[in-house]
């Protein structure tokens, strides 16, 4: 199915509903956003920052003041909410950010929420297409947002350029966030909610772990930032933070790296998605698996087949 | 490569060294560890529990207690202990369970630290590979303990027969958590800790969000258990909970369903797990999805082919 020439002139012209139908189309996975989705591939070019951290530490009233300073700077901003969904009901369960809601009023702001569907605290493949369509609509800097702890850091830190891990005082899991490896992840670090006892103490504890981890790509060292983002305390220098960070993965190349790394994501959630689709499909097949007839690697085989490269003897 | 005939014959046997180089052999995706799999699937039948919730929450100090209620009632119990590997080391950080080792001298008690390789916070087909061998061993229990919210609970919903979530009063992201679903995915909950403040307080918005929640297969109310791990306080009757839900499950019919989503689970994964190792291999085919030449469709099918079901049209 084409897509409506209507829809797509008028999101051409910057239409803000046009962009949310150009959404709802690649979200749902409908044809036409597909056939969208091709036509603004490599169009626009926006600066991708990644915000991630446990549930309660403020993310969104931190995105919600992030999004003030890009303002500040002329920069037209997007955010991209990613809910976690219900593996039951498949949608999404926190709808839009209310305190995102004062920026309703300002044109140059589009928020968004999306469901993570059938990747529970990870993200799907729909949401790094969503980022293809904001790019191409011309916004200048895209806030991902993710909930949770786990897939959606290692997720958020290959589409992004840019990872913001947000840590608080409070959070008894920061240790073992450290031990989880999100460590590695993070670029920039927010210790959130600052006036709350116990962030020194964080911030000393972060700042040791960090000398213990491996280097970064071109000897980048990793800034912590004290923040309050109720009342908007060090924001500003920890947006300064985002943006040198976005200096020197220019300065070193290593830009192209993080695109790729991005397209090589969205191969892999295909493939994923597709191999969820025709297992699901598959049910007498995978009775054979549960009986112990069939090994998983060949049902995977009788499903997939061997592929066009292990044909040719690459694999 | 076929197995070592000594390696089977001492596995066969009930050696537990010979267990542990069958579990490295699949864990590493040793041909022999695959030639393994397909002797002893179907071999054995254990009641296997997911014991999951933030980290933090004493998971492992409440699988300690319930190893020792297993133990108390003759079971063989066997756990694995799934720890997130950090995405550029690929290894376990966490490494085994300190406070398990209390049960190294008991034959009858078998832990195993297992990375979650490549899925932070989600299983591993690997892990679920494990579990048939532990089967075969003769286990008539195994805990699989995951760290993590995300992802990790809906990977141990589909696998385990009984899947247990644990909370504690302390946790701030209880309310987020019953947000993100994983309410949805628990047969039977502990609120560990409970002589902190504010367990009862957890206890009735638990209930109050599970007479919310939609009905479960054949009618099961899962359970709610105050526990203090540290102490053993509420374990037993918490094991006794563990013992209904299996009952429930082999009354009303439903385990067989549950190894059909076991089975579709490690199907899926060999998938994910091809998708990602041709897709790492695809460096050429990924630049042209990043530079917009070619669409994350069009690559994937580059990669996999259209698939027997495709060619027949069954697709």
């Amino acid at each position: 199915m084409s897509i409506p020439e209507e829809l797509w002139r008028r999101f051409q012209e910057g239409d803000p509903r046009a962009l949310a139908r150009a959404l709802t189309l690649v979200e749902s996975g409908h044809p036409a956003g597909r056939e969208l989705l091709k036509r603004v591939r490599g169009k626009g070019r926006a600066k991708v920052v990644g915000v991630t951290g446990s549930p309660g530490a403020g993310k969104s009233t931190l995105t919600d003041r992030l999004i003030l300073e890009a303002r500040k700077r002329g920069e037209r901003v997007a955010v991209l909410a990613v809910d976690p969904s219900s593996p039951f009901s498949g949608g999404a369960i926190l709808g839009d950010r209310i305190r995102m809601m004062r920026h309703h009023q300002d044109p140059g702001v589009y928020i968004r929420s999306m469901a993570s569907r059938g990747a529970l605290g990870g993200l799907a493949g729909a949401t790094v297409a969503a980022l293809s369509l904001l790019e191409a609509f011309g916004f200048d800097r895209i806030f991902v947002e993710t909930v949770g702890v786990g897939q959606s850091e290692v997720d958020i830190a290959r589409v992004a350029d840019t990872t913001l891990l947000v840590l608080t005082p409070a959070a008894g899991d920061a240790v073992q966030a450290f031990k989880a490896g999100v460590m590695e992840i993070a670029d920039v670090f927010a210790v959130n909610k600052f006036d709350l006892p116990g962030g020194e103490r964080i911030v000393q504890e972060l700042k040791s772990a960090l000398e213990l981890s491996p280097p970064r790509p071109g000897g980048w060292r990793p800034p912590i930032h004290p923040t309050v983002a109720a009342s908007g305390e060090g924001v500003e220098a920890l947006f300064e933070s985002l943006e040198a960070h976005h200096r020197h993965l220019v300065e070193h190349g290593l830009l192209e790296g993080h695109r790729l790394e991005r397209a090589r994501f969205e191969v892999e959630s295909v493939i994923q998605e597709w191999g969820r689709q025709r297992t699901q499909g598959a049910g007498a097949l995978v009775a054979r698996v549960a009986r112990g007839e069939l090994t998983p690697e060949e049902a995977a085989l009788a499903l997939l087949g061997p592929g066009p490269e292990a044909e040719e003897g690459a694999l």
